[in-house]
C-alpha cells in the first residue's frame, strides 16, 4: 500500500465512469460547528394503520394494499415516468429536449413496518432480490424500456417520506447519465481486454486485501479505492454476470446474505439506523450485446462522523469534483471491525 | 413554446455538460410527508465574539484577523488542497491515484456578521467581485494552479458552519469533473462554429423571453433550459469574456447588480434567508488557448416548496440523472414577479 495515500491530497480515478474524487487525508481533523441532523431512535409498530405502505391500508389513489407476506410491488402513485406519455422532441437552436417514457414502481420489502434489510434474516432478503429479478426480467422485455434502475432511499436524510421497508424501480427508454458513463467504460475496457474491467478489478482488490469488508462464495463487499462518499460500499458478484437475472438459485442467498452483513455493519457504526441511498447498476435491456457490463450494487451513505454529522457534497463538489476526507482504506478497518 | 415540456415526461440537455436532466411536470402535485428542514429567523448580531470570521477575532491557528472594512481573505486553515504537498502518483493495475495541489482560500464579503449577499449594496458587492478578480489572477498566475474555482456555500443546509457572510476559493493544479466536461462541450462549438455555445444561446434566450429574470447593460440572469435544482439560475455577461479578470470597471458594478437582485428575489421567494450553493466556471489559468470559455456564475439551491422543504437529489438522482418536477418555465414566473 502506498502511504502517500493516507497522507497526502490526491485525486483517485472512478475506472466505472471515468470521473475522477479528490481525496484530503488531512482534512478529517476539521473541527464540525455546522448542521446536525436528527436522529430517530423511535420504535415502529409492526403496523402502522397510517402507513400507506402497510398491507391492508389504502392508498392516496384509493387503492387497497392485499394482505401481503413477504414482498409487495405496485405501480408509483406519483410516477415520474409513465407509459402513455407523449413522445416528442425539441431540436430549437441550441435547447434540445426529448420525452421519455418509462414505469416506476414502489417494492415494499417487507409487511412489518418496523423492521428494515438490516433487521431482516438473509431469507427474508432473499425474497426482494427474486422480486428484483422478476421486475427485471418484467419490465425489461418491454419494448418501451431499455433500462431498469432499482434503488432504495434510507432515512429521512436520504429524502424518504415513508420509514415502512420499501425500495422503488424507475425503468425507462433511454439510458441516464450514470449509465451511459459506466456502459461506456465498461465497453472500451472490454474490448481491448475481452474481460470485465470490474472482474478484472476484483481479482486485484482480493490480492491485495486492503479494501475486503466481507467476502463469501458468490459475493464481494468492498469500499471501492475511488469511493465518494465516506463509507461508501459495493457488492460485487465473483462470476461475470451481465445483470441480476442471471443470478442462479444459490447466488440470490448468498446475495442476500452480502445485503445482511453490510447493512447491520452500518447501523453498528454510528449506533443508528444508518441511511443510504443504494442502487443496482446492470446491463441494459436495449437487447443489444452487453457482454461488457458486470453488474454490481452500491451504498452511497451520507453520514461521516457520528449519527448526526453528515458529509455535505456542496459548493466545491457542485462545481467541481466530489470530496472526501477520510480515506476509503480508513474507512474499511471501521466497517471491518463491526462484522 | 413548446407546451409539451410543461405537461410531459421529457429529458433536457445541458449543452455546458453534454448530460442530461429527467423533468417530470406532472409530479410537482406529490404530495409531501418526508424531512422538513429547520429555519432559522434568528437575527443576528453585526459583531460576534465567538465568530472565527468577525474582525479582530482570533481564528482557530491563534491568527488574529484584521480590523477589515471590506472584504478579507486568508489561507482556509483546514485547506483540503496546499502548495507544500507531496508529488506522487498511484498506476497500479486498475488503482489510479495522482496527488493534487492547490490553495484554498475565504472570502469574508463584508465585516457585518448580520448581513448576507442580499442585504448589501450593489457598490458592496462590487468589492467581493473585485477581490475575486484579484484572487483569480494572483492565483492563476501560480505556476501550480491552472484553475481557480470561487464558490460560495450559503446556509446550514448547505453545509456552511459559520453564518458569517464568506465564501471560498479552492484553486488547484488539475481541471475538476465538472470543468473538465464543460471545457470540452464549449471547446467543440468554438471550433466548430468560431463563436462560443454559451453566448449563442444566450442570444437565443433573449430573443424567445421565456427564461430570462433580469438584465441590465451587462448581464442577463436566467434559468437554463437544462436547471436541475428547483430554482437554479444563472448569470451571464452578454459580452464573450473567458474570465471575471476581463470585466471592465463598468462591467464590475452591473455584475455587482445581477448578483444583488437575484439574492433579494430568493430571500423573497419563501420569506427566509435563501440557501444555496452558488459558483463561477471561468476559463483555466493554464496559459493554453481557452477563447472557446465564456465565464458564467451559477446559483444552486435546494429548497422546493417552501422554507423547510428541499429537493432530495438521492437514489435515482445519483444512480441515473438529475430529476426535476417544476419546470424552468414556471420556477422563471415565480422568480420574475419577485423582482
Ligand atoms: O469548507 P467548509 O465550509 O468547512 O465545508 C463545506 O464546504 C466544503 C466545500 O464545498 C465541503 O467539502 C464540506 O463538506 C462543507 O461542509
Ligand atoms: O419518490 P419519493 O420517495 O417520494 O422521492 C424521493 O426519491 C426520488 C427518487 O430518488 C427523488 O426524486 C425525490 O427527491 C425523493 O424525495
Amino acid at each position: 500500500m502506498n502511504t502517500d495515500l493516507q497522507d497526502y491530497s490526491h485525486k483517485r480515478l472512478n475506472i466505472l465512469t471515468g470521473e475522477w474524487v479528490l481525496v484530503s487525508p488531512h482534512r478529517a481533523k476539521r473541527p464540525w460547528q455546522g448542521q446536525n441532523e436528527a436522529v430517530s431512535n423511535e420504535v415502529r409498530p409492526s403496523y402502522d394503520d397510517s402507513c400507506y405502505l402497510c398491507a391492508g391500508n389504502t392508498r392516496i389513489n384509493g387503492e387497497v394494499n392485499p394482505k401481503y407476506e413477504n414482498v409487495y410491488v405496485f405501480t408509483n402513485d406519483f410516477a415520474a415516468l409513465q407509459t402513455d406519455s407523449k413522445s416528442f422532441s425539441v431540436n430549437d437552436g441550441l435547447l434540445k429536449a426529448q420525452s421519455e417514457q418509462g414505469i416506476c414502481k414502489v417494492i415494499c420489502f417487507s409487511p412489518d413496518h418496523s423492521k428494515s434489510l438490516a433487521d431482516m434474516a438473509p431469507t427474508e432478503i432473499e425474497q426482494v432480490v427474486l422480486e428484483w429479478q422478476n421486475q427485471y426480467k418484467e419490465l425489461g422485455d418491454n419494448d418501451l424500456i431499455n433500462y431498469v434502475q432499482i434503488f432504495e432511499n434510507k432515512g429521512a436524510v436520504m429524502g424518504c417520506s415513508n420509514p415502512h421497508p420499501h425500495g422503488q424501480i424507475w425503468s425507462q427508454t433511454t439510458l441516464p447519465n450514470e449509465v451511459e458513463k459506466k456502459d461506456t467504460q465498461q465497453r472500451n475496457y472490454f474490448k481491448e481486454h475481452q474481460k470485465s474491467i470490474l472482474g478484472t478489478y476484483l481479482t486485484q482488490e482480493l490480492e491485495q486485501q486492503e479494501r475486503i469488508i466481507f467476502e463469501n462464495d458468490g459475493f464481494v463487499v468492498l469500499i471501492p479505492f475511488w469511493a465518494v462518499w465516506p463509507f461508501e460500499t459495493m457488492i460485487v458478484p465473483k462470476k461475470h454476470q451481465t445483470n441480476i437475472s442471471e443470478m442462479t438459485g444459490e447466488d440470490t442467498l448468498l446475495f442476500a446474505e452480502a445485503i445482511s452483513v453490510i447493512t447491520k455493519a452500518y447501523d453498528k457504526l454510528f449506533n443508528t439506523s444508518f441511511p443510504y441511498s443504494s442502487g443496482i447498476h446492470q446491463a441494459p435491456t436495449n437487447g443489444e450485446d452487453n457482454s461488457h457490463w458486470h453488474w454490481h450494487m452500491s451504498f452511497y451513505p451520507p453520514l461521516l462522523r457520528s449519527a448526526t454529522v453528515k458529509k455535505f457534497m456542496v459548493g466545491y463538489e457542485m462545481f467541481g469534483s466530489p470530496q472526501r476526507d477520510i480515506t476509503a482504506e480508513s474507512a474499511v478497518k471501521m466497517l471491518r471491525n463491526l462484522l
